[in-house]
This record gives structure tokens, C-alpha cells and sequence, in this order.
């Protein structure tokens, strides 16, 4: 098996990858599925019966988070950073999303802590309902669209609050050149991806506005040993990595606050 | 406080940071330094009484642990890769350096799995006491003296069963540009770092024979909050990090059995 065996299955949306309707889907955890695998070894015809009382439950009204410092240039010019609020219930949801979560609202008080006063206005964005829908990140890029801002950048952090290694950035070329040409001051911290690809799923509406987005980019093996289990709680997540994830937000959000970006035309491939 | 806010003093050879002889130096964890400090904030006249009963004991006979998988072309030319087998007793020594000792053994094991040759002799090394005065790596030095091996290489795994970032290494200049032109095929499993710098305890005996030295160099965050502590215990170990570890010094090895070193003096400073 190539990562952890345990007996945590990874809940979250579970559909069919049989193109066969009828055919039911449920997670199973390694430790489990190597159990059933070798129960079939030793008896093919195995019959088993799986009960399961999933059910999507009625609609209810629940918000997005929205904090800021107002912009003493650009008001109306925002820079985003955010993550999502909500979280599959078996573990904490520590590190799928409350690590980013803290880590946003942590860029914020560095801001404030260092007596920087952003020229475009500052936003934090905590996002409703990123695993069941996304509807905070739809209903928060319908609301843009109505306004009258622009959004200079929106930076996500949703991959767990582990060492960070850099980010990943979905922009202009012009942009993405701009955020690369920084690379000197991230590579101290051992930051040395700033990389085209996948930003964030709560920013990723915000695309139809040409935003460039951005995803903060960490140490990526440990996170799939927790996703979506009751194992992603509190005690996995360590303070300093945590830490310097923010720092390395409220880093690039001070620069391309200070220097801007290049306007031009996001690419839409991710 | 910059690291981590726990009640785990931190063990290992606690001497005076004072040059007056006679003031006692013991260690203590974060939580109680800043609670002696708040006592002393509240009664500047605050006397304290501490009982330690320290002691070394007497010498017993222990034993550096060898395995080797003989060299094809040269036997007599040694690739090692080892760590150190005991740890301060306060927690399991996982990090400290239990997770050394496994990738070392892993490095033989993967060679085999991959049915690998090597043309030198490819040595394991356990080395007997780090912690208190490396008689291990002394010993091992002093028989290399008298034999008529020559150790092609020497790499020591010593900082944590962490994510890998690369090398530290401590080599000739033409041997640094070697092992960094290989840069491009460690850079896609996120290993950036094959720079100079400090290799490990046990190996740098093996200095004064010119060899090149090696350490694994690892995502340092974590290290710190473990290192020399009652938590510093097999749970913190993550397998797939401490897989990827092993892997990487395995690879490096290869490449050094393979392709070879340039010969050189190598530069002392550290």
C-alpha cells in the first residue's frame, strides 16, 4: 500500500468510479479493505452485507466569515486570503481547513502586529460549505461579480498547515513571472516552489474575474494520512509549521500589496 | 518563546553557560522557565531549591553494529551509511536517532529489493554512543586508520525521520560540484538542497582520512520539539517521510557507487 495503513476510511463525497448505475460506493479504510481483500483470496464467493444510513440531510442558512483592513490607497482593491470554515465531522477538520483558517485570520494579525497598513484593502475570507457544494465560494464570487472591487489576488491555504515549500499559482504569465522574480526572498525559508498549478477550490470561482490565484504550497506527505478521517484533529498539526505557513501568506500578500501584480488576463487551465 | 511551549526539558551534556565554576546548570522546559521567570517577576528576592541526582556511572563494554553487502569491483572501497544506536532515555530516542538507524537498514534492504550490486562495498553502520562521548565513532575511526580500506564515502542520517530536503555536505569542492550535478534528479521529489555544510557526529572522525562526508538533511521544524525529550517517542515518526528519508540516501549512494567521486582532500572546516 503506498501510505497509511490504518483503520480511518476517507469520508467526503463518495461516487460510483463504475460507470454501472446500482452499483453502491462507501470508503473503506487500507486496514479494512486488505481485510476484505484477503477474506475474497479464501473464499471467491464471499457474500458481504455493508449497511450504511448516509443521507443528505435539508438545506440550512449558514454564512461566510468576512474580516478586513481597508485599503488607505486603493480601498476598493482587494487582497484575499482565505480558507473554508466547515469540515467533515469525524475528526477536528484540524488541518482540512482549520489550519487555514487560523492561517488566514493569523495574516491578518501579522499585519496589524508589524503596524503595516496595506495600500489595497486587506480581506479575509473564512468560506461556508467548501466540502459539500461550495456554496460560500459561489454565493461570495456572485456578490464580486454585482461590486464594484477588484480583486487584485486571492490566496488560499487548504492543503493542511504543514512546513511550507512555497506556492502554487494560477495567473497571467506576466503574473506568475512577477510572483517568480521573488523567489530570493522565499528560498532563506526553504520555499522553492512557486509554481503554475491548482490554487484553492473556494477562490476558484473567483476565475471568471480574472483574479490570479494563488494557493499556499506545503510539505504535501502527510496530509493524506489525515483527509477527511477522524485522525485529522488538533494534536497532529505543530505550531511552527502552522506558524510559518502564515508568515509565508502575509509575506507574498505584503509584496504584491506593495508592488502589484501585472494586469492581464488569468489563464484558465488548472 | 520561538519553539515549542511544552513541560519536556530537553536532556543531553548540560554544562554552564557562565564561566563561573561553581553555579549549577540544569535543564528545564519551556512551561517552567516561564513560570520561575513570573516567580522571579513577583519576588525579585525568590529562592529556589533544586534537587538533581545526575551521576555518570561507571563504563561498560558496548558495541558499534556492522553489515555489509560486499562490493563486486572493489571490495575494499566503502560506501557507508549509518546513525546512531543509542539515545537519551527519556523518551523512545525515535527521532534521535532511532529513525537513522532504520534508514540505514532500509538503504541495505532497498539495494537488495532492487537487486542493485554495488561495485564497492556498501557498510551499515550502528554507531555505539553518540550521546555521551561517541566512543563508537572514535573506535570505528581508529580501525579505519589501521586498515587498508578506503571509504569512498560516508553518509549519516542524524537530524530526524523527517520530509527530505536534501544533503549537507562536507567534501572537496570538486566533490560538492559532483554530488550537485545530480541536483535535477533528487529536485523532483522536492529535495533542493545539496549544499555545504555540517554532515554528522558519528562520521566526522572520518575526516582526518579525507572522506567525503554526507548528512541527510530534513525538514528541521519538527526536530527541536522532540530532540533529547520525553516526547520524542515512535508516534511523532511519520512512515511515509521517514520512507522518503531512506530513499533519497539510498539513491545518493547509488549514484556515488556508480558514477564515483572525484579524489580529493576534502575541506575540513564544518
Amino acid at each position: 500500500l503506498g501510505i497509511e495503513e490504518d483503520d480511518f476510511p476517507h469520508t467526503g463525497s463518495v461516487t460510483s468510479a463504475l460507470p454501472i448505475p446500482g452499483i453502491a460506493s462507501v470508503a473503506a479504510s487500507t486496514n479494512h479493505a486488505v481485510k476484505l481483500s484477503n477474506w475474497l483470496k479464501k473464499d471467491p464467493h464471499l457474500q458481504l452485507y455493508i449497511e450504511n444510513d448516509c443521507k443528505m440531510l435539508p438545506e440550512v442558512l449558514s454564512y461566510n466569515v468576512v474580516a478586513e483592513v481597508k485599503g488607505n490607497a486603493f480601498p476598493k482593491s482587494i487582497i484575499l486570503a482565505g480558507a473554508h470554515l466547515d469540515s467533515w465531522d469525524m475528526g477536528h477538520g484540524a488541518h482540512d481547513d482549520g489550519a487555514g483558517v487560523v492561517q488566514s485570520i493569523e495574516v491578518m494579525r501579522i499585519f496589524r502586529a508589524l503596524g503595516i497598513k496595506p495600500r489595497n484593502t486587506l480581506r479575509i475570507v473564512l468560506f461556508m460549505n467548501e466540502e459539500n457544494g461550495m456554496r460560500g465560494a459561489y454565493e461570495y464570487a456572485r456578490i464580486v461579480g454585482k461590486g464594484h472591487e477588484r480583486h487584485v489576488v486571492a490566496l488560499e491555504s487548504d492543503a493542511g498547515g504543514f512546513s511550507p515549500r512555497g506556492f502554487r499559482i494560477n495567473a497571467g504569465e506576466a503574473q506568475l513571472e512577477a510572483i517568480q522574480s521573488w523567489a530570493p526572498l522565499f528560498q532563506p525559508y526553504l520555499m522553492h516552489h512557486l509554481d503554475a498549478g491548482f490554487s484553492g477550490a473556494d477562490i476558484g470561482p473567483l476565475k471568471e474575474f480574472d483574479v490570479p490565484l494563488i494557493g499556499l504550497y506545503v510539505d504535501p506527505q502527510r496530509y493524506y494520512g489525515y483527509h477527511h478521517t477522524a485522525a485529522d484533529t488538533f494534536d497532529k498539526v505543530n505550531r511552527r509549521e502552522l506558524h510559518m505557513g502564515a508568515a509565508a501568506m502575509a509575506s507574498l500578500l505584503f509584496l504584491i500589496d506593495k508592488y502589484g501584480l501585472p494586469e492581464e488576463q488569468v489563464l484558465l487551465s488548472e
